[in-house]
């Protein structure tokens, strides 16, 4: 007898989207800004993937392509239609969800779909910033900075009365929102001009069960099955310039968008990212990156983790609580898990060797003859500024983060800074106290009501006096409000009467106060506003310390950076500092570790089977139901079979990339940027190609969301999407 | 100025050892009788990667190359030199190391190495089974199973009286071991004979840190770092006839061994692998894996995570707890473990609603006409016997798992079952309890001495009778020693005093016990050898319900499986069921899930990244140390660039195939086997090829430990292994 073997289909190694191709292809490092994209070698950035020219994204007077990505406050975004229609995250939407939410009607829970435009949702603080133009202003700066003698504190305002000078100049046009961005410390200096539109309004946000799936656990992880994206609408006036929040009466025609593409990404493919990264440490010298790895992110993750679970222990007490809390829980959550990555980033990429290998080198040139003294000098001043700064770290690192804790405390803080403040003359003030802030900081004044939580802010504020406490020679505003050795009893009393007698937390109160004398307010002898007085000085005390350094900084890091570059021989993209940066990279999985390698696309599949009916695992019934038939929707992706959800490049990001436009070589939205991988967070520090991963929702997960469970109610929206798509470029 | 871009190393997709070839194999299910090997496709065997003509591995006489595997007490093992030496799992070692272990001198965690074959250590309970010969004796037993008439129980009785006539006659040619091994139920019966060497020494052993390195953290899964390897010896007299335990003259030279390979394997590698798989479950019926699936894994889980706890509360109590337990909490931790992936693999492989459809297909042919109406009334038969069965569950379960927890109990029940098979003529017996294992019983009853530790027992009993007591009529045994409704309080004192008035637990009373008459032991009236009389009567009963049932399903299965033969129109890889079996197979990773590709080969690199000093993941210094030069060694293997430790393929194995050869296509030894993934543990009911993986350690690994750790200790043993490698074939 003869056996045949039985056979099973072979398993399918084409399907795990391993491109040969990918071999060929080099990471490329750089957060570059969009000028630099015109010093680039065209011919280089086509042989990557790029198809149009490179003068199509940005142009000499700062006009291209990349100016469809617009910045939200804190978030990036992207122009998708001609109607003014911009792609981001849905934890960028959160708080527009969260104000508009009752325990009633959670949109949070449900998310919204606005049927018509007319019934799109205001959107809170949110504001769309539109890069408009950018002049180098080096010479100027420095000047001004030489000017002002050999005090570091004396520079340091120098080039912030300097900075302020030059946006107010730049302001007087109106609607306009300027900046003096500062590169790798001094480098170079660059005034940035955006337009301001304020009237921006929710369209879409799938429920957070879609948006926010998987939450905490998955976050900064892969494999990811979060459909993290929702859509706002800028209006404007008819003439197409800014209206006031609210008031606009046409939806804002971009002078350019990334039409939606129908073809996605696959294993290999050419992506560019486009967006606002917020800050990266990459210039810092090694002893600077120490003080970081090795006391910054260890004492956060142990404060953040306190206050999460002060938080969450009022969240289980009803849903009121819950959603009050919700914003400030998440916020916290993040920074915590980045820390903890940050560490371990340090750890596996030897960050800190490398970067003292590295500088070994520079200063061995430097010091040879033809090389740069100064630059050591630099070098050794930058280092030793690090033992200085260790004198006050407790006290410093405490006042630091104390308006991240008990929000009326934050308010009241808030509330004396900006009485003090107004006393000033505007150019003399601190630049988030000048006038053209006036609104947004009244603006969050009131709209954050919604999210004290009296039982938690007890807790936070009893935490944070007691840490105060801890430390000898702390805090003097702390110490006069406590008995000496006050046990833990005596310091939540003190917290709650602080708390229960004050009327900051009340919001008709603290509108009034907004516009109150420094007089009028200690008029009040409101206790929380008295305490916050107090401890207003040591903070500007703390403040001038941190300016000074920043100071000596400005004076220092260009001299070592710029020998740093002379010894490269070639140019380095700068730190990124909140400004619009472009990154090339390509869609590839990753090894995170021995006998696993992490394949760069997800599918709907995944969302299914990770789907416990457990927050945050708990995908939608309807979702569930459409999946089934999700193989055969002209969204599926023909390789993989299924409804792609999230893909990882190498893009170069940080936090600010938040819903960052993904687009593909021909400048097409193929995904909106969501998250770094756990393994790539001290990237921020310095770049391993090996785990440098982005992590991307799949702009074909958006449309089947919106296909496939919008209905009718989202079929305008869909086909606004898709026939830009096909819409000629402008 | 134009950039260039910084161009980092390309990520190197080719180190990720993912083949091309792959895509062209297929999955080869089966776990094939030595016999069928011969039945093969030798063209077909050869397409795969056999390079050795089929009739080396077995000839018609029983004869070849896969008589190298041996059986040693429920583990697997191979010869890989001509002295004798055998390649196993260091977890199947465990027991003599801990044998040999006190306190003072823990040989758990030292790790062992016999510079010289005469400080080899006698092998506590080890023996070794080389196979000898195989008679088909079908048609023998079915005569004598329709002469017992239509009474299923007598039908049973009567197979298992054949079957020790036919062992016993075999049995009579001295050190002869033979099994009359049914297969699928009773399609097949076989006369297998071995012959046992009892005396098998430990040459070598890592310590626990690297031999069970990962523990049950990382029992089941993947990416796997465990050294899971001993080598042991077999000593014979000097004719090369088995000798009595520690009194072999001469090292046993083996008709056949497996030379190691220097070579290794990579991803797409043919394998094969030999060994002695327990037991499978894929012939069952769907109803029947409903039972499993659906009650024995889940009330498993629960009873097994119960008893561990307990334990391991003692264990933490001091080193001697901990060596006295280690055994049977990881043989139940194992267990464990097993049933909760029983349950995911069934919902991952959907097997009960797969094997339903194939039913459906297999009764429509069966009646259809021309069909086979026998087949249909058999199957209906063995499906409805499930719902019988349920009746008595949760006693039975309770009854059969008994001897699991309590040592003194299983200690008492065995004595008390010993002594009254005694009474009966050797013929009568139970199969464990005839002469032939006189000697391993009592062996067994002295060794276990060690592994008795009051305090846990004391909790294991309490547990036990607290379960017995809350099924209604559940236990007349625990009912009479228990008052109703007794307290918790109440039933661990009575727990006390069993245990505490027991001599059972005491070395030279059990000793006596051993060799006493059922009178004689009641005389002593010993209460827990008195509680586990009543009980031994229960578990007949139930002993009785279950063999009635498999002489039931001895009638029923082999119809339909005949007709499930017959409508596939080919043959069919047995069941397991603990005889010698071959699996050919393929190194190759798999996609536990989306997003997810798990590599097929592990390196010394993941054991360096998963040290953390702490339990399971404390690797020696020695071996962190000894990493640094791994990549020169001359074990490393070069397209990984590394020492590699384990890989994966997609062997058809189960529990039993602990320690088995793994051997390339010339069948040299690349592996030993020791574990499968999670996903594959449902397995034994369905083979699903996208996730059918075991789990070998690559021989290179412990070849790069007795060179680089063991030093001149272990330089004979290297030399001996090496040069096996080269001795010609016998």
């Amino acid at each position: 007898m003869t056996n045949s073997f039985r056979r099973a289909a072979p398993f399918a190694i084409a399907a795990l989207g391993l491109l040969a191709p990918l071999s060929e292809v080099a990471a490329l490092e750089g957060k570059w800004t969009p000028q630099q994209v015109l010093d680039l070698d065209a011919q280089e950035l086509r042989a990557q993937g790029l198809e149009i020219p490179p003068s199509e994204l940005w142009g000499p007077e700062g006009a291209g392509l990349l100016d469809a990505a617009v910045s939200i406050d804190g978030c990036s975004a992207g122009f998708v239609s001609p109607d003014g229609l911009l792609a981001t995250n849905h934890h960028c939407v959160f708080s527009i969800l969260q104000v508009h939410s009752t325990p009633e009607r959670d949109l949070i829970e449900l998310g919204f779909v606005a049927k018509t435009r007319a019934e799109e949702l205001s959107g809170g603080t949110v504001r769309a910033q539109i890069p408009h133009r950018s002049t180098d202003v080096t010479a100027e700066v420095e000047a001004a900075a030489a000017a002002a003698g050999s005090d570091d504190f004396a520079r340091f305002r120098a080039i912030e009365r300097k900075g302020k000078e030059l946006v107010a100049a730049c302001e007087k046009t109106p609607s306009r929102r300027c900046q003096l961005a500062t590169f790798d410390g001094g480098v170079r200096y660059l005034l940035l001009e955006a337009i301001e539109y304020p009237d921006v309004r929710l369209a879409w946000a799938p429920p957070r069960a879609i948006g926010n799936f998987g939450g905490e656990v998955d976050n900064w992880s892969w494999p990811r099955h979060t459909g993290d994206f929702g859509l706002l609408r800028v209006w404007a006036n008819a003439d197409g310039s800014p209206a006031p929040k609210g008031q606009g009466t046409v939806p804002f025609q971009p002078r350019h968008f990334f039409p939606v593409s129908p073809e996605g990404v696959s294993a290999g493919s050419f992506v560019m990212i486009a967006g606002y990264p917020g800050t990266t440490f990459r210039s810092l010298v090694a002893q600077e990156m120490r003080e970081k790895a090795e006391r910054l992110y260890p004492d956060r993750v142990a404060l953040f983790r306190r206050w999460i679970d002060l938080m969450e222990s009022s969240s289980q007490t009803g849903d009121a609580a819950r959603i009050a809390l919700a914003d400030r829980v998440k916020n916290l959550a993040n920074r915590e898990k980045n820390s903890r990555g940050q560490i371990a980033g340090f750890e596996r990429g030897q960050l800190i060797a490398k970067k003292e290998h590295e500088e070994k080198a520079v200063l061995a040139w430097a010091r040879s003859s033809g090389g740069n003294v100064p630059a050591v000098t630099a070098f050794e001043a930058l280092r030793d500024a690090v033992a200085r700064e260790g004198q006050t770290w407790a006290v410093d690192f405490l006042l630091d983060h104390a308006k991240n804790g008990p929000k009326p405390l934050d308010h009241a803080l808030t509330l004396v800074r900006w009485a003090t403040e107004r006393e000033k003359p505007d150019l003399e003030r601190e630049p988030a106290y000048m006038e053209r802030n006036r609104e947004r900081l009244t603006e969050r004044l009131a709209l954050e009501q919604g999210e004290i939580w009296p039982a938690a802010e007890v807790d936070l504020l009893t935490d944070l006096l007691t840490r105060f406490a801890a430390i000898p020679n702390g805090s003097p505003a702390v110490s006069a409000i406590l008995d000496r050795g006050a046990t833990p009893e005596a310091i939540r009393l003190r917290a709650q009467s602080l708390l229960q007698e004050s009327r900051v937390a009340i919001a008709e109160d603290r509108k009034k106060m907004a516009s109150e004398s420094v007089a009028a307010l200690h008029a009040r002898k409101d206790p929380l506003l008295e305490f916050a007085f107090a401890l207003d000085g040591e903070l500007r005390a703390r403040e001038e310390r941190r300016d000074r350094r920043v100071g000596a900084e400005s004076r220092l890091r260009p001299v070592w950076r710029r020998a740093v570059e002379a010894h490269a021989g070639k140019p380095i993209a700068p730190d990124a500092n909140g400004t619009l940066r472009v990154s090339f990279a390509h869609v590839q999985g990753y090894q995170p570790r021995d006998g696993v390698f992490l394949l760069p696309q997800t599918t709907l599949r995944g969302v299914v089977d990770k789907t416990t009916g457990v927050d945050p695992f708990a995908a939608p019934a309807a979702l569930l139901e459409a999946a089934r038939e999700a193989p055969k929707s002209r969204f599926a992706d023909s390789k993989l079979g299924q409804v792609p959800v999230a893909f990882l490049a190498d893009c170069d990001t940080t936090g600010g990339n938040s819903g960052s436009p993904v687009i593909d070589g021909r400048g097409r939205l193929v995904g909106i940027n969501f998250d770094r991988v756990w393994e790539n967070v001290a990237n921020d520090f310095g770049w391993n190609p090996e785990v440098a991963r982005n992590v991307s929702v799949d702009v074909r997960y958006l449309l089947w969301n919106l296909e496939a469970l919008g209905g009718n109610a989202a079929k305008p929206l869909l086909d606004e999407l898709l026939s830009a798509g096909t819409a000629p470029r402008r």
